[in-house]
């Protein structure tokens, strides 16, 4: 198993990303601080399409951009052709789901900690395909029961099997590739949503089963805002029908006929934010370089350390789950999470507060009251937990 | 009628515009220069991202977002709730299409001059939604011919008129008002492609008569890649379905129900580049300085200007249209308009050649060959298309 990252590395990571010097930032699930390379390239790109122009400087810079879908290919274990750029997760995750063949009757697989967006997507669904929506509950730990899943694969007709891999809140890490097991040998399009596992997560699409996987890169990849990808596997990609191509995604072949690009790319569109997306590129390499084997461990045990301290502290934490990563959730009954979101702002501290929309299904099985959210990364650091977790303390204090 | 931009001003628009001190560029309809202060307003952000966090920053620039509404409201004679962002003219123009409620049947009415991106999505429709294609055919200059579609408005049920107001190729300016006027009284939809329009054209859609307008920031808005926006008319808004919503377009009320929100926005996803949209609402603040009712005559006289210089210099323009826009499309029979377009980007001169794809039918029913494509804007200058010709003149008699 792979090492840790130790103090030194994590002092350089920190030296390499400017905003660690300027906040205590817990808030990496939502946006993470980017390192300067990350900015330095897109700044770099966006200066050229000044001074060039915008397709000049994209000619320019063809080989990279193509470098990218290399990185992000080796990110996920998958190939190349397999990643569409895309414009954010929401984006990606919605070209997935709407590609996914539907017929009235059948049914869709999902788990109580869906992302509140999806969730509106399936209700769509419902309404305009006839299909029906089946939650698999949570097992004892909080994740995805792994045999009410086999058993809805077994009752149901299922169109579409979709999992959330790092909710939005519950700390929790679904056992994807429990999952994946079940719906290759149902032969069940499987869609995992990413968004908040890649780049704190070692992931492997082919050890994970799943067909599609959408990811975003402002979050755990430290990335751009405004960017993200999508893999779709070369096994299912021929059945799935792109929900809004361009010229880019289908060619024109005739005024009356297109056909489809080969590979993932048939779901781009051919306009895009070229510098974002070489951030995002930029940013893939720099957590290749630390290495997902090191990164993952790392950020898990700085946020069980964080969920002991608070603990500790007496501060109810809420997160689920036997796997865990670095998103830590907690209230306390003195002050509203919103309240206390506000007060450690002020005190230069990123965290958010859960919104019941981001995750209605989960707030509504769990009568959840709105949580304070500490997103903890690699480059956090126990000096920045204490200052944390003692200010929570303070405002509690001064009520 | 207000004059055109002066020397004087043009040269103070040169200044403002640090890539024209480095390249001529006649490749505006493709990706224009921006001003510095579009690129500065998004490295300013990039920064605060990097420096407080994306969520942070974000929170801080508030007031600045919603005001990009307002500017771009203002531009196109709009609403701000009839704005909704969008991260290309290729996703807006698709939220916008696929929304239309469509029957078996019925069908849709498009000119020649369409996009090659809306064709794909014409035919995938007549697939999906079985609906047929009316393609209205062009009059005597080229423009779509209103009487046709007039026509075509009685004779079928149409579920919607699709119009690219300014063509890829052609150089005309589509009379969108004249259509608008056929479709309000037909109570049909009305979508307007305005990609290459927006900024080089005064556009008022209550004059235009449109429901939907689709465009880019890049292209002579002078904004960023990767930034669009669409407008919805408020009178039409609730009778469309935005085709893949997230919980920022539809809150989700209960777990089993959601509600559309207010105006454009429902079209929104959550997610996005925040740097890129500030620096949309730069560029078009600029362009508004300026004044659109400035900048249109400045561009059509240049572009005019350009034309007459190479037909006189014995190089054929292809373009139509009796009211003609910034795009001057020629070609030669001496140098293929591809191997043109090399030999000027070698002395510093963009321009484009054109892709049968972009605008597939206007290829087929004028059997065009490749064209090279020159986009002049207001900052163009009479020494830029000098030394343009001088180089076209150059490369053909050095064969």
């Amino acid at each position: 198993m792979a090492s840790l990252l130790n103090d030194e590395e994590i002092d350089a990571a920190r030296f390499l990303t400017p905003g660690c010097a300027e906040v205590i930032h817990l808030n990496h699930a939502g946006a993470s601080l980017p390192p300067q390379l990350v900015l330095d390239v897109q700044i770099g790109h966006l200066h050229a399409e000044a001074m060039l122009g915008g397709y000049e400087a994209a000619a320019s810079a063809r080989e990279q951009c193509d470098a990218v879908y290399d990185s992000v290919a080796e990110l996920i274990g998958a190939r190349p052709q397999e990643i569409a750029r895309m414009e954010h997760a929401t984006a990606a995750w919605n070209a997935a789901f709407w590609s996914v063949p539907m017929r009235p009757g059948q049914c869709l697989v999902a788990h109580d900690h869906e992302y509140g967006a999806n969730i509106v997507a399936f209700l769509a669904a419902a309404e305009r395909r006839g299909v029906t929506i089946e939650r698999a509950p949570s097992d004892a730990s909080g994740q995805v029961d792994i045999d009410a899943v086999g058993g809805l694969l077994e009752q149901h007709d299922v169109a579409l099997v979709s999992l959330t891999h790092v909710p939005t809140n519950g700390g929790l890490v679904n056992p994807a590739a429990e999952v994946g097991a079940l719906t290759r040998a149902a032969g069940v399009p499987f869609l995992l949503d990413a968004c908040q596992s890649v780049g704190q997560r070692q992931i492997d699409v082919d050890e994970i089963g799943c067909d599609l996987l959408s990811a975003t890169g402002r979050k755990y990849l430290r990335g751009p805002r405004g960017t993200g990808f999508l893999y779709v596997s070369d096994a299912i990609v021929d059945r799935l029908v792109p929900p809004n191509p361009d010229h880019h995604g289908a060619e024109l072949v005739a005024g009356d006929r297109f056909e489809w690009r080969d590979g993932a790319r048939r779901f781009e569109h051919w306009e895009h934010n070229v510098a974002a997306w070489l951030g995002l590129g930029a940013a893939v390499d720099h957590a290749l370089g630390w290495g997902m084997d090191r990164i993952e461990p790392t950020v898990s045990a700085r946020a069980d350390q964080l969920r002991s301290m608070l603990t500790e502290a007496g501060v109810r934490v809420y997160d689920e789950g036997s796997d865990r990563c670095g998103i830590v959730t907690c209230a306390t009954d003195a002050v509203e999470s919103s309240e206390l979101q506000a007060a450690l702002a002020l005190q230069g501290i990123n965290t958010t507060f859960t919104h019941a929309d981001s995750s209605r299904w989960d707030v509504d099985r769990r009568s959840l009251p709105s949580l304070l959210r500490m997103s903890v990364h690699y480059t956090t650091t126990s000096d920045e937990l204490d200052a944390a977790v003692a200010a929570i303390l303070d405002t509690v204090r001064g009520r």
